[in-house]
This record gives C-alpha cells, structure tokens and sequence, in this order.
C-alpha cells in the first residue's frame, strides 16, 4: 500500500506506478522536474536526498536537459528509484505532492531538431489522393524508406499553449492568382514524438533505440492545409507546419512501453539491413483525438508501417548526430477504418464530407474556439495501463502584429 | 594610422575597418571572441575595459550567443566603438592580435532553426530542368513566395569541418531496386547564410530586417544528389542534406553592406504586400568557387529573386518567431552562365558535361579528398572592398561506425 493516496495511482489507470511520466510543473518557487503519480506531481528537487549519489543533480533544475543528456543507464536508476519511492509505504522526507490540474506545464526540455515522419501508410494514402489526384498515391520511395522532413524547433510548445490561426498564402487549382489571408483549412495531426538523450552518436542501429530515446509524448503537428498544398512543392511542408507543434508536457518513459512492443510489416520487396529490426519495436499504442467534447477518432499506432527504431536509424544512416533534445514524430497516426483517421483532412476527405459534433455542430476544419486533445494508452505489465500525457490547445483568431 | 600593422587591413582589402567581422578563436585560453582585422583577430575579451558599459558582458564568453540576442542598438554600438578602437593611433590596453591562419574558429553561436531557401531563378531552373525532365522547371509558387524548407541545427558545422562521404538510399530511374551505399553524387551548394538575433518576434516586415539578422556569413550546403533524387518527395530533401551544413567562422555584420544594396526585381504579376520592399535589400555579393586550387565559378548573388528581407518576412509571415540563433540561407547562387552556376550538379548539367580542374583531373561530382571553398566580397564604402569569411572544408571517405 503506497503512501500516495490517489484513486488515479493504480495498475488498472494510465498514471498509476507502471507509467511514471516526466515533465516541468510551475510552482510557486518556479518550475520543477516532476514525476508524474496518479492525478499527482511529485516534484523532485524536494526528495533529492531519498535519490542517492549523482541521481539529483539531473533532476534539481527546471528541465529535463541534464536527464536526457545523461544517457540510458542514468533514466534506469532514477526509474528503479522512484518505482521504489512511489510504492514504498512511507512519504521519503521532504515530500509533497501537488495536484496536476491545478498547475502548468511548461516545455519539459528544449528542442534541439525536430525532425516529422510519415510513416502511417493509410494517412500516406489519403492524403496522396487528396493532395495529387489521378497520379498514384504512394510514391515509389515511400515503402523502401521512413519518408520524413525537418520541422521548426522553435515553435514546438507544451499543451496547454494556445494556437494562433495563421496566415498566409493559398492558391486553389482554379484561382487566376494566390490570395493571402488567414488559413481557411486548419486541421490536427495525431502523432506520436519521440525525445532523444544520451551521447551524441552518429548512426543508430534499430536495435540501439533504448540508448537514444528516452521516452515518448503526444504531438499535435498543426497543419494548415490551403497554404501547404500552394507552398510544399518541391521542397516540402513549411509556414503550413511550422507556426505551431504542440507537444504534451508528460513525457512517458520508453521503457515503460516494454509489454507494448509488437512488430513492424515488413514489405514483400524487404528492406535496406540497416532498417531491419532484430527485435519488435512497432508499439500497442491507442489514440484518441477529441475536438471540444466529441471523440472525433481512435487512430492505432500499431497499424504504423515504420517503427521508432527504424525512424531513428534511417535519420542517423547518413552520420547526422542525434542529439539529447532531439525530437521525431512519426508522422499523423491514421488506421484503414474512418474512425481511426488522424486528421480533418482525412476524416473530411479534404472538406467533403464534414464530421459532426456532439453539440450538432458540423466542421470540415477547425474554427476558432475549438479545443483538440490527444490522449493515448499501450499495455502496460500485468494487465496494467500505460498512460500518454494528454496534448491540448484551443485555436485562436489571428493574431494581431 | 591604425595601430595595427597588418597590410591586410586596409580600405581597399576585404577586412579592412570597414568590415569587422565577429568569430570565436580557440586560444590557449579557450574560445574567445573576437573581432577579425586584416589577417589578425583581435580577442574582445582582453579590452574589455576600452569597451564602455553593458557591451564586455556581451562578448567575454565563447561564443556570440549573448551577443546575438542584445539585438540591434548593441550591435550597432559595438561596431561604433570597436571601429573607433581598430583606428586609433594607439593600441587600447591589454590588446592583443592573434594570427588567423595560426588559429582556428569554432562555430561562433549555437544554432537554433536552420531554414535553406531556394532563392536563385537560376538555380531553380536548372535543377528543375535536371530533375524533372519534361515538367515546367519551375513550379507554379515560385515567382509567388520564397520556397524554403527546414534544414538540421545540429549538422551546421564551422568552416574547416571535414565532411564524410553519406551513405544512404539511391535508385536510378532505370534501377528495379534501391542501392545502398556511399553517395556517388556528392555536390557542394555556394550559399549565403543570415544570423538572427534580437527579441523573439512574431512576423517582421520586409522594413524591419536589421532588427533581426545580425550578419552574414557563407554557407555550403553539401547535398549528396544521388540520395536527394530518391528520397526529396513529396516532403522535400532530409537525409540528401543533413550529413553536413558548413558556415563561415567569421559573421560579418549586416550593417557592413549598407553600400552594397540593390533593389530585387519584382516579378510581373506583383506580390502579396508583405513580401513587397520599400527599400532594397538584395546584396551585390561577389561569390567564388574554388575546388583545391581552381576556380569553378564567381556566381553573384545580386542576381537573386529575393531578398533576405523577404525572405525573413515570408518565413515569419504565419507567426513563427525568428530566434537568437536562427539561421536561414539564400539557397544556391547562380547567375546565367554557366560560370555563374553554384553547385556541381549545374556545373556539369548533372554529370553529363565534367568540369576540368587545374591539375588536369575532371570531376562530375565530388571525390574524396577534395577541398570546397567559398569566398566573397561586396563594395564598401569610398571604393572599399567588405569581405565574407571564407567557408572550406574537406571531403572525406565514409566515416567507419
């Protein structure tokens, strides 16, 4: 029986002592890295003496910078310590716990590179047809390799942040010429994120992901869908994705994923060596994207076509370091059946058929005033529930100069 | 009569008094800052105390990141004194010069978003011409808005890095698979780079550029071609650039080109407001290319479509802060003819037409071992010459794992 009295904290809920998420809550004494428990945060600065040697000096700052950049061995002793902490019968000295709902998060760490996969072969196929009508909708390179872009480190925020609608220009196939104004197609992206520590490394072997990634958060990859089907060709997305990411402020351990892992289809034409796993790291993943209060999809992660491993690998075979701070997101998360589409552009087919809300309102896209949240849970061990900090963020008019 | 016995530093030579560029020199001491006259540096830290209030704090690390984000009255200020400093009759106390050539520079601030535009019309049809053959070489949005995609922060490295051969995916359009292996079309990209800095600010007009972009400096975005063909769509170039970006050590301020400032033709169909100047701000850069000891091309970068002014605006244009530390390039600079052009894969019209080097050799694409420099000047003042550091670096063999 844990000294955390908290009906949340149990094997059978998303937060319970399976899953023990990291994030940076705001106190009055300024943020602190926190260790999620139940509908509870512990902060860690306060138990730094129950920690042992070398451990607090990771975790007494206002971001989990000095964590990710310690490497696996570190996030294994401090998880084994505050497995033992968070179930012992007694509070270590020092304790306190503070109510989540009752405080912010701010972003956890600070975002080195972000890089986007695409590595959901259902949203790959919508959007093609959507985006590039009568020519096929996968292109040849996608099912050799984990196709993937760089994306703006600087305008990741944490959940919670609202998003401003932004402008910029469109250009429909049948206009005379580009008009500017504010977007008129916003739309979500449900996407897994990946956050990367250890010693900067050149190329990653799959089997090597538990040294590089630290764990795992919700991402919302914003997208605005007029201004990126004028701008993205050929260099790709950019000002459609790059005003704002949202990212959730819990970051869940990957090793807390570890009865989640399942494998990855191989292609019949097979793989590239340094894309073949030796080991399952696809992973159970379940979604779930709300739009204000209706549940708008239920999106399988392991429906994914290409797993974290072989993100990491293929983003690393060229020498590029991955570097603590690191993130990659795999990509909109969409399943073969409706329900399990990962954006407006697909659940809509590009505006053609709206969804309804629970309100009896209709949206093709998002309006403003709308709140999106993603939320997530795996298997955790023993009929346990592994939980994904939800990512949340209410649309803004534009905003003013 | 300067102080400073250096037959470099004069009017008529690119880094006279009316250049000044910043870098950060590694010294016995460690990195330093320092401001770079004729073929001297001069370490910032050792006349601290010639400096004035507020300014030493700026520039007595190692790196330019605080100086960066001071913003614009303190670059200016520092410019002002430190050009006072360079042209006094005697030297200030504790000053000390450093042989350049003796030294070596580290990347001078830490880079936060990199962003590659792809400004050259030139250059877009060319390469357009190369890639797609029998599609219009240029898309539809190009006259529209400055294309650019995100590159990697963490692989900009300083000039005199070595670069590693990448390996990666290739197929030929004849290939029934893809190939793995070291790129065989290894190219170099002659670009010029733009170093943000100020208060972290929404959308920027055209107008407000030297609020935001600290200096310039050269860029060579080293692509390897083979892998860029296979992997760039529909999401752009990754893997094909992200090995290696290098930049010049030394940033030479924006302020330094105020005479070297040319209007950007503005395309026929006009543009939207916010990209449209209300002075000019494309630059009469002079760029060389040199490989080991020849001289393949002296593009111009006057010849650009747009202009870092609009560039910034278009990239903030949808509410994307620009950072301290933000860098974004020109894109390839290339001019008419084929001396003009500004990457090998032009050069040659992809492969097809080798180039002669002076050693009698020929190349199509880059071997190991060879050596990439860029170099440029733009006019200064009274008849004087302002100077870009150079940026080199050397092909290596694949690095083993």
């Amino acid at each position: 029986m844990s000294w955390i009295e908290d009906p949340e904290f149990a094997l059978d809920k998303p937060f319970g002592p399976q899953t023990l998420p990291y994030g940076v809550l705001v106190t009055s004494a300024g943020p602190v890295v926190s260790v999620r428990v139940g509908r509870h945060a512990l902060p860690l600065r306060r138990i730094a003496g129950s920690l042992g040697p070398r451990l607090p000096e990771l975790v007494d700052g206002d971001s989990l910078d000095p964590l990710l950049a310690a490497g696996r061995e570190s996030w294994r002793e401090l998880r084994e310590r505050l497995t033992e902490i968070v179930t012992a019968g007694s509070a270590p000295p020092g304790a306190e716990l503070l109510r989540t709902d009752w405080h912010t998060l701010v972003l956890p760490f600070r975002v080195a590179d972000y890089v986007d996969f695409y590595s959901s072969r259902h949203h790959a196929e919508n959007v093609g047809h959507i985006f590039r009508r009568g020519s096929s909708p996968l292109l040849e390179n996608w099912t050799h390799l984990p196709v993937a872009y760089h994306g703006r480190a600087g305008t990741v925020y944490v959940s919670g942040t609202d998003v401003h609608r932004p402008c910029g220009q469109r250009k429909a196939p049948g206009d005379l010429q580009p008009a500017f104004g504010p977007t008129r197609r916003l739309d979500f992206e449900a996407e897994v994120g990946f956050v990367c520590g250890g010693e900067p490394s050149g190329r990653v072997a799959t089997s090597d992901i538990q040294e590089h990634v630290f764990g795992v958060g919700l991402v919302n990859d914003w997208s605005a869908r007029d201004i990126q089907a004028w701008e993205y060709q050929p260099l790709g997305p950019f000002l459609s994705k790059s005003f704002a990411t949202s990212l959730a402020g819990w970051i869940t351990p990957l090793e807390a994923f570890s009865h989640a892992r399942v494998p990855t289809p191989v292609p019949e034409h097979g793989l590239q060596s340094y894309l073949v796993e030796s080991e399952p790291w696809g992973l159970d993943l379940s979604l779930e994207i709300r739009c204000n209060d209706t549940v708008l999809s239920r999106p399988r992660f392991a429906d994914m076509a290409w797993s974290p491993a072989q993100q990491l690998a293929h983003m690393t075979v060229n020498g590029a370091p991955v570097r603590p701070g690191d993130l990659f997101a795999s990509g909109t998360v969409s399943g073969p059946e409706r329900g399990q589409r990962g954006c407006l552009l697909e659940l809509t087919w590009g505006g053609a058929e709206p969804v309804s809300l629970e309100d009896g309102e209709q949206r093709t896209f998002l309006q403003d005033g709308d709140r999106v949240t993603l939320g997530g849970t795996a298997p955790g061990p023993d009929g346990s529930v592994v939980g994904l900090g939800e990512v949340t963020g209410t649309v803004l008019a534009v905003a003013r100069r």
